[in-house]
């Protein structure tokens, strides 16, 4: 069973969708992992370590591919990006696949079966798998180390000689798994944190890392706190009470993180050019949603923006900003995913095309495009 | 009394002198304060934030400084930069004083009295004037943020479904006031701290910290840990075996940070680049010290350097990364000393030049160089 891992492509992409501690569990599991040379240095990983814990390194992408079983990547193969692959292998990726019928068409024609591993479950036993969270949770983090480099001042109160700089006030949109972590990431470099969510009962979560939510807290409020994790739609009134509260709690704070993402839609608008212009010149708005349109009207994928002395900063790939600890959680993910399709006796890949978690992630069979979010069921009439 | 703030002429210099909160004190003492405009912007002070403190606003440094008392600086005016102050006018800055008599000996002619900052010797009194500390207080703080950013993991460690992200390893080497914050802000992130400094007496400090001293602890150490806080030379041998157990942990860093900094002369060389090859790629070495010669082989003002995969950071002027919180201390530094030259009652400017302060930090008076620093009793024979 050959495993194929290549350097990826897209310039922007810095990490790697295996890395030497995962190597060495494929390889008990049977695989003979090849890398094609170089793919992991910008991940902190370099090709004396993958031979150190048992790959082959080999000097291109086609002699990686060629004849393998499986291809590991983080991005969606390019056209003919899977070109050399065994009839019936396995690509594990990070498909994007919404709008994408015709790019994952093309790529079905090789007989590859394609799997998206943002479409994993989430369900207790596909944790381990869940690539939206591994990734979301370095990018929580990573936001807050980018707005203290752009911020002009200390994130914690320092008590000096020369008297006491204050805590910076921190907002977090969103309490996520992204949101989640950019709370305890700002709380332990000392600023001041309030987050806000539409699920109320994030109130909770929010209130355990010592941060304040920001929420109106009337009774219909009081009524969706207690009804479960699931977001409840709020009524109009509600709603708006919300946003003039939000708005007002902006205009005090120094650094505002969104991080509202919607699966295979345009991310929602949290923040507009009026809400920045009213927060103090040097304050820094972080937007962890621009690669999908943006929370932050304004905000400009991969340039910081500075409107009325206000810094938007609009980093893509957020978690790539980290890319050998993403890199690291990411292999996990996804060995773990293929460990299921390996059948421990044979040593050799068997994909169980009943298991709901390949139910829910297979795109690809046979030529075949078969997920039904690429059917033309909701193509425009 | 007449205090002018002018924008800083170095494009490198993002710091202002006064800050508006410091505006309100000095006009309680019976200032006027003419600011230059846009003296403060990139501080994050707005022209309209010192009109609201009782600052008057002008449009150029030559009206700022037009028969002004005091000038107050970020860093030593250039040649012809006080034109249009009064005779005898106070100039308070951070002068850079070792080897610069002929620069000085120009600016004296004007007849102003010129006032190093970092003079300002270190006893109770004066901790609130002191600039060197104020400043390298927050470039101890930035040095980490700097880190973080630089660095292609997170510092936490972070227990995740997909498993454990392991928390950074951070060594600070000098351990005054930049380093420990260094060390405090390195163990807010999470990360696993050790630090060392030629003083064994600090290691109690770095120890309250949670930190963990690197030294060799045989006799001589433990005789001089108790010395007392200044250095002690130690013995060759002492050297020899501390340098080899600095160079042996280094070699197991994600993070190393230097800080030490002797004043007048080039910093000392704390890491060669053998050293830095015994790191892991991907790992980071900040200098604090790169404006002074650096602590880093390799180091260079202003770049991020890879050497075999690890990062060299040399960011000159730390403090000034952090303008904000770094003017509005330096701004206190300074008022507090200027608060020692005004007579309460008349209101106005009164240098007392017997006050140890003022002898200590006096560089010109009366067209006169009068600093012991700057006789020529140390030039080449």
């Amino acid at each position: 069973m050959r495993i194929a891992v290549a350097k990826e492509v897209d310039a922007a992409e810095p990490r790697v969708a295996l890395t030497p501690d995962a190597v060495k569990k494929l390889a008990g599991l049977g695989g003979e992992i090849v890398v094609e040379t170089g793919a992991g240095l910008r991940a902190g990983a370099t090709d004396e370590a993958y031979k150190e814990t048992g790959a082959t390194i080999v000097g291109s992408r086609a002699e990686a591919l060629k004849d393998a079983d499986v291809l590991l990547a983080v991005r969606r193969p390019q056209p003919g990006g899977l070109d050399g692959l065994k009839s019936g292998a396995v690509v594990l990726a990070v498909m994007d696949p919404y709008g994408k019928a015709d790019e994952i068409g093309a790529l079905a024609k090789s007989g590859a079966a394609l799997f998206a591993m943002e479409l994993m479950p989430r369900i207790t036993r596909a944790q381990v798998m869940d690539v939206l969270s591994s990734q979301a949770n370095l990018a929580g983090y990573r936001a807050v180390i980018d707005a203290a480099a752009e911020f002009g001042r200390a994130f914690p109160q320092m008590m000096t000689a020369a008297g006491t700089v204050p805590p910076a006030k921190a907002f977090v949109m969103g309490a996520g798994v992204a949101g989640l972590q950019a709370i305890a990431t700002a709380r332990r470099l000392g600023a001041q944190v309030s987050a806000t969510d539409v699920r109320p009962a994030a109130k909770e979560q929010v209130a355990s890392l010592g941060a304040k939510f920001v929420a109106v807290e009337d009774d219909e409020f009081r009524q969706a706190e207690t009804a479960g994790g699931y977001a409840k739609e709020m009524s109009a009134e509600y709603k708006k009470k919300q946003a003039e509260l939000v708005a007002s709690h902006i205009s005090k704070q120094d650094i505002v993180i969104t991080t509202a993402l919607i699966p295979g839609r345009p991310a929602p608008r949290l923040v507009t050019t009026e809400m920045v212009k009213s927060m103090k010149p040097g304050s820094v708005v972080v937007d962890l949603a621009v690669e999908r349109g943006g929370n932050v009207e304004g905000a400009k994928p991969d340039e910081v923006v500075e409107v009325a002395g206000v810094k938007i900063v609009g980093h893509v790939n957020w978690a790539g900003r980290l890319a050998a600890s993403s890199s690291a959680l990411y292999a996990k993910n996804l060995s773990a995913f293929l460990e299921t399709m390996i059948d421990k006796e044979t040593k050799s890949l068997k994909v169980n095309w009943d298991d709901e978690l390949v139910k829910a992630t297979a795109l690809t069979r046979d030529g075949a495009v078969i997920h039904p979010i690429l059917k033309p069921a909701d193509a425009p009439a």
